[in-house]
């Protein structure tokens, strides 16, 4: 894969920490490191899993853990991603299973939520 | 799918409890919770995701949530499953930037430990 | 006991993802998996421990684990089954020693809330 | 209740912090705060819940958040404030619910080891 | 240090209470256990680390275990204590590696906004 | 700085992988993932906190999260790094209130056994 520029990477560095709420203090550092680590240029960019799958175990880990915020948007992007909103309803009920009934119920929530802004595109 | 009988769900339950340590005042009904909740008819026999994505967000789930002893035993049932070691691994460290590069090095170990447990076979 | 019918559960079941935002996408399966595992026929309604003991412990991990919308509903039905707000009060002080003072202090805010609606009524 | 002397609750916290391992850096500090904080002078000798209940609810808070440590040490104190070992069993059954069946399995392999202990007195 | 009189710890204990919210079945007695426990006359009035390291630690574990309410008055109590906003950053992001991305994406959000209401002043 | 040249790299995240057990399957990727995001490279070679603060906030979380091998580690480089046996015992003492006495408790006997294995240096 081609470097990306380090002028193109501060772009979209800028666009995480838009949408992200970021102290101006350390915004581009941390919209950086994001871009690095995570996406586009992290883990996510590795071609051991596909996207699909890494938006499954994504959406699992932050179900399980209880982090409502990162938790829609990764559902966007598990949709984007081509799961379906069956294959995400059945993750999030598993993980009621390994993570506790609480946190599913939460998932569910936020499924729904997700889903019916989606159905007003 | 054809109901298992009482009494086969009690054999299975009982396997299960001897695998995992439990007091004998509760065992067959823990057992059958076990059975009828989470395996073999429980969330995995459902047909909403496959047995290789249930795998995928198990281990994801346990690694995150920092469960040693169960991690151990799902990353050989992934095996099982249809994952190869590289996804395995891969999904470590994926759930390094959602739960925490210490939850992962603890999943590389017991990756670890399991790989080479199966390499003696 | 005897077994409730399947009408009957599917009626309760739908009571429940009425309360609990659900995605329609798996409303029925969900609410059922609760009935059947969660209340009004799974661990809550097993002889071993009586409603208020039940009441009491789920409190106490709904605390610890720090699961605010969790622990909103079932302050509330503590109160149905016999707890005394001073007993849910000080049982969330307890939890401060063993799940930090975090967790309590949300704990005490909900307790508050849940107490005033009450006696609203 | 008539204060404790200092020499008293100075010879408690060394008996405590000889049977929890502690740096001797802190030892005597960190005693005092167990005496003071926890028990016998903390939440555990507040009138408000009496001691049984005061087990019931720690039990579920450790077995929730998973400290395997702490838990076993407040099973055996469980047995002894008058659980018996079914409720203990029903109390972890019912918090693989809340918490998910991971931390519940760890738990009745522990309670197992504590009851199993105790049969050889 | 002198003693504080039982008057004026109820004082700072109900000073407490009225802006954490509490339920008047246990306000005095909560409050009064926050002032011996935490502060003013807890841990944080300890000699061993000064205020400043108190707070980072503290900003550490809140923002490890994803406690946002919490958070939001301890960067605030860190400004106070002499951590400037560059370091409270600097802090979420390490946080980022040792709790995960996600506990450190609320971390910005919530420093970002103490900052700001703070730049109103 | 300079940056490393990607053969020194290699050869730290290969140190990195001897002392950490990881699968061969993703030893190199992980260990120069550990070394880019982590250490040498990462988070903690950023000036805005010195070693020794970022040692304070390491095992303060490490701590409250309850992460006892990495809580190992951390309390030796924390040594290492210019904190006290004291100062590190009166973090941990802290962190008892953040997130409950048992992390403390452990966080009290892993910082012991850290103690006494330098003592025999």
């Amino acid at each position: 894969m081609a470097e990306r520029s380090e002028e193109d990477k501060l772009k979209i560095a800028r666009a995480i920490t838009e949408a992200l709420a970021t102290p101006e203090e350390i915004r581009d550092d941390w919209g950086r490191l994001i871009v690095d680590t995570v996406l586009p240029d992290g883990v996510w960019s590795r071609p051991g899993l596909n996207q699909r799958d890494r938006s499954l175990i994504t959406i699992a880990a932050l179900t399980a853990l209880h982090r409502p915020n990162e938790l829609e948007i990764h559902i966007g992007r598990g949709l984007d991603n081509g799961l379906s909103r069956e294959e995400i309803c059945e993750l999030i009920m598993h993980i009621a299973i390994y993570g506790g009934f609480p946190v599913a119920v939460e998932g569910m929530a936020i499924a729904k939520s997700v889903f019916e802004a989606r159905s007003d595109d």
